[in-house]
């Protein structure tokens, strides 16, 4: 595959300042105009040792505005990012709509090298792969761009190189590298191969004159950001991507196969309760020793009783052990990233809790109904979320997603009930009516997305909540039974 | 100082329910009001083991709305935290306005147990205490509210309650604090004596009955948050307060000692800037084994050439090691918090490079000239820098601070070209010819800026700038003696 970079392509210094200053206007501007898009631009640095990367991000931030561009050198992997998801550190890189990353190491760096030390078999190379090319089409669905460059070096040219800089303190890595060069060439060309897709393809570079490589790149990143503002401007906004009428919801479905009018004494609750709250409480310490971490992200119908089923569960837990995240309106960090964004952002580091006051599933709930999102984003929202859990699973993540289901005879009843009470006023507003006017659209949202989300490695558990004693028993009950297991596995 | 806690008062059952009962109206009402103000409560939770601060923050928690609240446990320190100024993890912290934080644990965490255990002397408490302090009126002077409560047990209490939870796990190290109790104690009565100030002064409250304790916890919430609400209805928003008249200036200045005029040729250029870059280059990686960090801050007239200079520093260093920030507008998430949060959030880890293009210091140019801070604002934040500074250099930060001098007519010179260059055309907006208007003004607060904030520890370097080669060979001539420098001496 590298025998066609590998041509020896050299520019003169003549033809290359001539060129520069054209190419340095061209992509000012290109810059500028990006601006304004909801396009960001992940540029990908990565190639063989001594093909001299960090000339090329030097050059590429010389000849760029600074003001709309960030480094990231995906180096040494900090404890933060050593315990979570492997992507974390990736998500938490991700540049701001209208503005650019340049990506010094990648999502490929370590598969890579894995692969090529014989740390990993080829199928577990070729799995990642598969990961992050469904990440990858997760962000350019999102309208952003990834232009990954792979800058090659013969061997020959490589081993002229690296006794060039002698006196670099990298030497003795690289000559590592030179002597496994034929194996980690061919597991970057596995993972170049799999990964050359139509929205996100690779761009091979022959890194041997370094003119040659920074006037292509140069070029290339010209290109692909010209591309993107010539879609933008051509593609018409979302009008006609709006939702069709949803067909209504007819016959029995995942949320009737629940009791939702299941009742409890309050004796039988109180001891249950205490019995899982202490089992939940040893367990926690227990899942830290462990280094296990843990995910209960709660969804269900307004006034379900969520909030007052998180606090049954942080009764139980530490107060060092666990954060709760309300999900809210996004801040405007948060609206400038893929809508995943936000929420990778706040996972527990492992031994930790993170519980989620609603969740991702906004996007397939709320987001549809409401039509703040368009069909297209809450069509492929469902495969992006399940590609997302299977991240926390892979990682030793034990995940929770609780469906606290109540009827809507209920419902209208506690919404009665929270307008009488003093202290529940405030949680009672307009649009809590204007939701419940829409219970069909919901229930169908719901039930796809309990269908389309009910994986293997995350499934949904849903509550019977018309009781709330009910309801508090069985999440803590539930938890503590899947954290034990979880625990024992491993 | 605790003897006046330890009063053994309790609260029966029923008084508590009836009590909570309108606490938690008032509570979550004055949380709902906080919301629309630009106000945030920090809430610190400590004292003394086995007072049940997990408990505290657990009742705290179900009493409030978990919408505009967040928990934060100040425990393992991370690598990431570690590596940078101590009080970086708290800022990382910091809630939004509108909203509270829990803190458990804190600032005074660390202080009080290193003095406790001996590995502090006293003068090293007290000298943290008064850092502590200057943060905390930092916060205050900004509208935000401190609230630090010490949970305290008598030692007879604290055995009785150590023993009664035999099961947990904290039960080693809580006999190790029984032991040192009285050490302990000491050292925490002189942390808060030295940090009981008007703005955040300290509520210390007898933990021996759970009941009490709580109820009381969550009457001084209210009390203190109400007293915000008071502040902000009765203040007047702050037109009284915008910027007096500035005099003219006058006179010699700082600034009229560069010489601005000072050249260079082009021989002398190239082989200098060779030499300091290849010295940086070494140096970098030197800093990098020695764990230690660099803030290289510049600030400069418009078109002084600060990101040129930039560049040559940056092509000098590998990309793996630095990061450049333009700092531009804020986002909403730092407009939400104290004007230094955006710089701290930025800081490098040991062994790095972060490179401001312009800094904290806009607080006394920019917005003191264009009176987008108050004159309250603008002259407290000398002080507020300096602390920030002295922080940096406390945990072996190296901080170099340029200012780039041009004169007027070489400014007038540069925005001309700039106009007619084609790739320099988006970098001269109306702004730069409406700034240029005010000279004067930001010479005035320029000179006041380098005499108020040229400590022993972050001095400031003032580089002639009209031509641009002898600023460039400066600015990476003294950067690496200044890293030289700091290197021999650690």
């Amino acid at each position: 595959m590298f025998e066609a970079v590998e041509l020896h392509k050299k520019v003169s210094k003549e033809d290359f300042t001539k060129e520069v200053l054209e190419l340095r206007t061209q992509l000012l501007k290109a810059q500028y105009e990006l601006k304004d898009t909801k396009s960001s631009v992940i540029v990908i640095i990565s190639g063989v040792e001594g093909a001299n990367k960090s000339g090329v991000v030097n050059r590429l931030n010389e000849w760029l505005d600074s003001r709309w561009i960030r480094n990231h050198a995906f180096w040494d992997e900090t404890d933060e990012e050593r315990l979570r998801p492997f992507q974390w550190r990736f998500w938490r890189a991700m540049p701001p709509r209208g503005t650019m990353a340049i990506m010094f190491g990648s999502w490929y760096t370590q598969p890579i090298v894995n692969h090529a030390l014989g740390k990993w078999h080829g199928s577990q190379l070729d799995a990642e792969m598969r990961r992050i090319e469904e990440l990858e089409r997760m962000l350019t669905d999102d309208g952003h761009v990834i232009i990954k460059f792979w800058f090659h070096l013969s061997k020959s040219a490589e081993r002229k190189r690296l006794k060039g800089k002698a006196k670099n303190r990298l030497t003795k890595l690289a000559k590592k590298y030179l002597k496994s060069y034929d194996d980690f060439v061919a597991s970057s060309a596995r993972a170049i191969q799999q990964t050359d897709t139509g929205n996100a393809p690779w761009h091979l570079i022959d890194a041997e004159d370094n003119r040659y490589r920074d006037l292509k790149a140069g070029k290339i990143l010209l290109e692909r950001v010209r591309e993107i503002l010539e879609r933008q401007k051509s593609s018409a906004p979302s009008a006609s991507r709006a939702p069709k009428t949803m067909p209504t919801l007819t016959g029995r479905t995942v949320l009737d196969t629940v009791d939702v009018e299941k009742k409890i004494s309050d004796a039988e609750y109180k001891k249950q309760l205490e019995k899982y709250q202490d089992r939940l409480r040893q367990l926690a310490w227990t899942a830290r020793e462990a280094r296990r971490s843990v995910v209960a992200m709660f969804e269900g119908w307004d006034a379900a009783g969520k909030g007052g089923a998180i606090r049954r569960v942080t009764a139980a837990l530490d107060a060092r052990l666990y954060s709760v995240i309300s999900v809210a309106a996004p801040t405007d960090e948060e609206k400038a990233r893929h809508y995943l964004w936000r929420f990778w952002r706040h996972l527990p580091r492992d031994g930790y809790f993170t519980i989620y006051d609603r969740s991702w599933y906004g996007r397939v709930l709320v987001e549809r109904v409401e039509g703040f999102a368009r069909q297209d984003e809450w069509m492929r929202a469902y495969q992006e979320i399940n590609d997302f859990e299977e991240n926390l699973a892979l990682h030793g993540v034990i995940l929770c997603k609780f469906w606290v289901h109540i009827s809507a005879d209920e419902q209208l009843r506690r919404f009665k009930e929270r307008e009488a009470t003093p202290w529940k006023q405030h949680k009672i507003t307009e649009e809590d009516w204007r939701n419940r006017e829409k219970w069909d659209a919901y229930a169908q949202a719901i039930n796809e997305m309990v269908m389309r989300t009910s994986t293997t490695f995350a499934p949904w558990t849903v509550i019977p909540g018309n009781d709330k004693k009910v309801s508090r028993v069985e999440i803590v009950k539930y938890l503590s039974n899947r954290v034990e297991k979880a625990l024992e596995k491993k």
